[in-house]
């Protein structure tokens, strides 16, 4: 495949390279000694929450659907797998009509999670799943960090738009993914065309300093605006002068000027005073966007201010302190051959990296109002009362994608996920997990 | 173009959409007012380095040239900005066409910087440039954060081996440009495969705790390694017990055993055991290689042990605390017309976000002994001292790319900058930029 053509940053033609190469040697000396075949279970867990987090959201699952399908080995990626003599010609062979076969079962996209969920659970060879290992941590290390800061601040912003804007603080298709999963944890909107294009996640965006500098004069550029984009525009008014760029916004465009926006400064005390000016020119339906460093504090701290829209960049792609989750993929039990009993297994070294083996279920259990009062693990048969209350859903069965949804509906379920947690979940400072997780 | 068959996780078919909405807007009102046109220079800098960091490191130079060539629109990307009404059919059609046209000079890859050092120029009509902004900051901001993070290991490292291997705790494509930006910033792998096959960095990995799980014993899980990889293969030893497995591993491959790896535990204390049982056990050229969420400051405490490479994954791929930086791309000059004489603009509201207008040069001044001493940023006449020591080279002429060069010439680079520096810039240790910036 020529490459070149596609005019794409990264010219891997599939997802079969977003792998650690050690999959492929644990791949060839399976495949040699006799245990590839090996009916196996992996898990993707957290041994524990970013420091103070309440909650994790789940989020990726999509995109990760979406890897699982295209993980398949082309002329080009085996030729350099050869070239390169990553693994010998028995291996080939078997990558070359490699397609996941297997089952992946999991929380649903936006769900919430804890210290021990067993997020993802993929089944099938041991080859199979184990060549999955880095792409699907990729995808959910990266989305869910997003996604959890994401909704720290849906929460701080009460009802109030929220705006991704952080593309150019991130990698530029870690942009794309991050507008994604902002949208998941709450956002409103996104900047980022790229992820209005491949998400259709609704965009915004109007000027920037640059523009009114460009021009001869601030009624210039403003006016450029206005005449271009119409009165429901957004006029930055931080590049000179505030009152008088707002006294300008409104004689030019009237009253009925869509919103103002604010960059820089101390946003509470200018967003009242830039309230009051609007209001005395009449223009008391011209909202007030701000944008500058904003993050969860940040907007709580502006709750009081009078503000309609917050865009958040640099601290929404960068997880909010928590740029990566530390999620794993373990082989928790496999059996000694395709088909027979899975026995499970576990590391058992000293220091604090064991786990718990076995193929696990989750469930959320709840108090007599619904309130989610505990997240429940268990390898055993599942408690009667909390069968209707399981965490686990099909993703992927027998190698077909069985849960695809539209985006909306992983936002929507983050929303009620949330919504379901003890009321303490959405403080914003530091703290212990807002559910226990109890192992049966 | 049918993304469908490239197996791709993001399907955008070029890098046009890697870009903020107002770009696209204020292109727009600018055509319509007449000001596209405009002679335009735009600036990347930053106003500070990350709390603590001493200097940082341009990397992502090479991505973002081959972005710039690729930013251009086919009948999708235009079709998306007409259905979703992101722009007037004038602008539509002047998209269509779009080539940048103008010139870009910037510090070279690897090149060190300072608060206020002129990174990146780009010179041409205000809407050619304009719209490059997010793409560009989108790849100098995270690949330059990595390359700074691993910069700062590879000192730690001394001459020791560094192993990228934080693919599953970043973005999949992340993941790609992070192995790029840490080989700039002194590593010498990376276990990112995707890596590999796109730009061409040494690979290496071997085996993980699964592959041990997997077998009935970690004896047979060894022999399975060794018969397939060789007794050059290296072998994870901290599954069970250490010193059994060492014992085991050497009972197995010999003396002539490759490497061990030890990935859990204090990593002092069981790297000193470890070599010992080795040298012991006569496998005296075996070597040790520790992985278990390094950082630059628990690779220099690891100085004194007997280590000889060290696998780098979190704390790398998010720049050790800091994943991003704060570089902004800002119109700093601008003429009345397509040709006309530039006059410097800034933005001039209150508040810390002021920069300083006019299209600058830098150099480095040097002390009589050669050692770096001031950054020297300029925007009149460079003083003949100076001259041959200016920062500032030919990316892209009159659109042409000038300025292509092995990953390998970007790396030296770094080492020889770096090495150019006070001792002090070294330092772990939090403190100021290892040089101030002088403005002339």
């Amino acid at each position: 495949m020529n490459t070149a053509d596609l005019g794409l940053p990264v010219d891997v033609p599939s997802t079969a390279l977003f792998t650690d190469q050690y999959e492929f040697t644990m791949v060839q000396a399976a495949l040699r000694g006799g245990t590839a075949e090996r009916r196996s279970v992996f898990e993707v867990f957290t041994r524990r929450l970013p420091e103070g987090r309440r909650y994790g959201v789940v989020a990726g699952t999509g995109r990760l659907l979406d890897a699982v399908e295209n993980f398949r080995f082309d002329a080009g990626v085996l030729g350099f797998l050869r070239e390169r003599r990553i693994v010998d010609e028995p291996t080939l062979a078997w990558l070359s009509s490699y397609r996941f076969s297997g089952d992946i079962w999991g929380y649903p996209e936006g769900e919430v999670y804890f210290p021990g969920s067993p997020l993802l659970r993929v089944e099938g060879s041991f080859a199979e799943c184990v060549l999955l290992e880095t792409v699907i941590l990729s995808i959910l290390n990266h989305d869910s960090a997003i996604a959890a800061a994401a909704s720290r601040m849906s929460s701080a912003a009460g009802g109030r738009r929220l705006i991704e804007m952080g593309a150019r603080r991130t990698h530029e298709l870690a942009a794309v993914a991050s507008a994604r999963a902002a949208y998941v944890g709450g956002f409103d909107s996104t900047s980022d065309l790229a992820a209005g294009f491949r998400y259709s996640i609704p965009t915004v965006g109007t000027s920037a300093h640059a523009f009114t500098l460009l021009h001869d004069s601030e009624r210039d550029a403003f006016r450029a605006q206005v005449d271009s984009l119409g009165r429901g525009t957004t006029l930055l008014v931080d590049t000179y002068d505030v009152a008088e760029a707002v006294r300008t916004a409104v004689g030019i465009a009237g009253p009925g000027l869509g919103a103002v926006r604010i960059d820089s400064g101390d946003l509470l005390l200018v967003a009242h005073r830039v309230r009051q000016q609007l209001d005395e020119l009449g223009a008391r339906d011209t909202r007030i966007t701000v944008t500058s460093d904003l993050d969860e504090y940040a907007i709580a701290s502006l709750a009081a201010a009078p503000v309609d829209a917050y865009g958040v960049g640099t601290q929404l792609v960068t997880g909010s302190g928590h740029p990566t989750c530390s999620m794993v993929y373990k082989l928790v039990a496999r059996a000694t051959s395709a088909s027979g009993p899975l026995v499970p297994v576990a590391k058992k070294s000293l220091g604090a990296k064991t786990s718990l083996g076995g193929r696990k279920w989750a469930a959320r259990r709840a108090d007599a109002e619904g309130v989610a009062e505990a997240e429940v693990v268990g390898t055993g048969p599942v408690p009667e009362v909390l069968v209707a209350r399981q965490l686990l859903v099909p993703l992927v069965q027998g190698g077909e994608i069985v849960a695809r949804e539209p985006l909306d509906a992983a936002r929507d379920r983050h929303i009620a996920a949330r919504a379901a947690l003890p009321l303490s979940a959405t403080q914003l400072s530091r703290g212990e997990p807002v559910l226990p997780t109890e192992y049966v």
